[in-house]
């Protein structure tokens, strides 16, 4: 069985190799992808209410945020891979610290 | 077997409700949350020359950048629960999408 | 003598008031909208080398350059003025804190 | 009479030639630095709601606001200095087109 993100992070890494992005792909310049790609999604909610943004994917605007979803994960995914940093580990951890930061009664 | 990323989300959303974090996880808030951690990673990078962004992980800021990259993660996978995205299939569809319009020779 | 940034913002105030955005324009939106923006200039710098973005007015960017400094320039200047902000005394003082702390030899 | 962004622009300028800083401050490093601080500013609207959001300056966050705000347009004018971009002129111009692209009736 192979992990989904794990299977979307090697496509991701062939993919650009296939289009020799190596020279782009550095990580400051994914960092500045994903900020620029997390500004567009933005984009999409800033002038929202928050019970609209709540709807927002009742609405025609549903395949844009799903679009942009899809490409701040596209960048992270490719930036954590250039860093070598697991994703999924690193948010695990993060959580394990959290939940001693803020425990439960 | 259960997949890594959907552990997660599930952990996540779990550790939202048991602090009764639901009013303030709406999609408006996610976003500013998301957006807010990219600057926070962004900083990490903004005086490095790109070759010192290569070399990162080999330096003190290891950990920062880690940590940044985790709370990233954490609150883009809280929004696209919240929005109900599934976000490994939102970048496999998006990446057919690439595939046709940066063809390979 | 009017001071030109205080021009701008009284036009900008007066843009918003006459088609009635005043319910838009709140902090929170703005604050999104300047991201969002920011967004979009960083977009423009992404995939550039150091020595490409300093040469980038000399290039057919040029024009998207201005037009979201503009953009970006626009939001915060509405923004300051919904929060009773003097941008001009704020980044004066903020300098003069900054003296203090990089002191020159 | 010195207007006062041309005041600021030409002390920035000088605080950052006083201490070797050009070396730093090319465009894309600065378009990196705007970003992560309007993610900080961001981080301070976050979880509020829209009313919250409307008082903040008079809650205990209103430093936190007004310092935030500054290093935006610190980085801002800084950058704009660096590309050779009047902000004010940019921003009339794109107000000048924003009045033909939304008419007043």
């Amino acid at each position: 069985v192979t992990d989904a993100l794990e299977e979307l992070r090697a496509r991701l890494a062939a993919f650009a190799m296939a289009r020799n992005w190596g020279r782009f792909h550095d990580p400051k310049n994914l960092v500045m992808a994903l900020s620029g790609e997390v500004g567009e999604l933005t984009a999409l909610f800033q002038w929202t209410t928050s019970d609209e943004a709540r709807a927002i994917m009742t609405t025609e605007k549903r395949t844009d945020v799903e679009d942009e979803l899809a490409d701040v994960m596209i960048y992270l995914v490719r930036l954590a891979d250039e860093l070598g940093v697991d994703l999924i580990a690193a948010a695990q951890a993060k959580t394990d610290r959290n939940e001693q930061r803020f425990p439960t009664v």
